[in-house]
């Protein structure tokens, strides 16, 4: 048995827990399975991430930058301005999906897990995930 | 319903498109479902990325040798040449394997996706990747 | 069909090879499937690579520690010691899950290929594992 639904997302360059927001969306669950998150997009992604302190968020952000700076000396893909690649390259990082275990008709994360939306441009886009819930 | 086959590859070290290369091999697809694709290898990963530009996929060769530079006062494995210890790290880097949905019978890639494979030896290596089709 | 096991693991900081103890665990399996695992902490995560030579992981640890610096000054989120926002960033670049086939009743792993348990605090804590079959 499948179900699977769309949601849409617009969020600000950053690292946003949206763990609430699939929630809603998800409805009841089966007793157990596993559900996938899929982002449709290349300069954005999903990870899991510590779901309490909004600092944690902040600093993934400083540390991403860090890793692959805005240097256009650095890349060929530069057309789109040099947040591109850049995104490009921190969508890799993090990836583009989860697979997370159904645990008694709930998301099975643990105590201090959320997922965390990443959007990496400057400009905020409409962005689209996929969810497949397998039971 | 479970469906699994084998892909061979050999490509040289770098980021490769090969979405075509699975889309032919999976043949039809159920309306919905999920894909798994899974790397059997240590130095080669799988990740999703632009489709389009030629020029992201060499920036990516770039900023992974960056990350994980061929130097080999940082590392103890070093028996098996420059390239194999780096390789080992970016394979973590970008994940061993994908699992993306199936929609109306197509995979469910957004229009700017592509699946690369990612050979990080020096030596093209034949590579052999599992797809997993679930409906 | 569905089946889903906790499994208890504490292990020093640094990377680890468990390909044995989850083995020992899952029994015997579906003639072909697919199997997610699922670290339920963001201080940890689990990534695929080299089975075989030991070093591979001691460097693992080094390269690491290169990409993400216990430096505090990088950091707002210190209040649980200069490991603990490295940590969390680490977890995020291993990833908190693995999904893998199933061929002919065992892990699909590839020759040289092992799951790496990657604890990245100081202190050793206790972690549960989320391990699904799917059949």
């Amino acid at each position: 048995m499948i179900r699977q639904f769309h949601l849409n997302i617009t969020k600000p360059r950053g690292f946003h827990l949206i763990t609430a927001d699939i929630a809603r969306q998800i409805g009841s669950l089966p007793k157990s399975g596993l559900i996938n998150i899929f982002c449709r997009h290349t300069s954005a992604g999903l990870t899991i991430n510590e779901n309490c302190d909004s600092s944690v968020r902040v600093d993934f952000e400083t540390v991403f930058n860090r890793l692959v700076p805005e240097d256009e000396s650095l890349y060929t893909h530069t057309a789109e301005g040099e947040d591109d690649m850049p995104a490009h390259i921190k969508s890799t990082l993090v990836g583009p999906e989860l697979t997370i275990p159904i645990i008694n008709g709930e998301l099975g994360l643990g105590t201090w897990q959320g997922i965390y939306f990443c959007e990496f441009r400057n400009i905020s886009k409409p962005r689209t995930l996929i969810v497949t819930i397998y039971e």
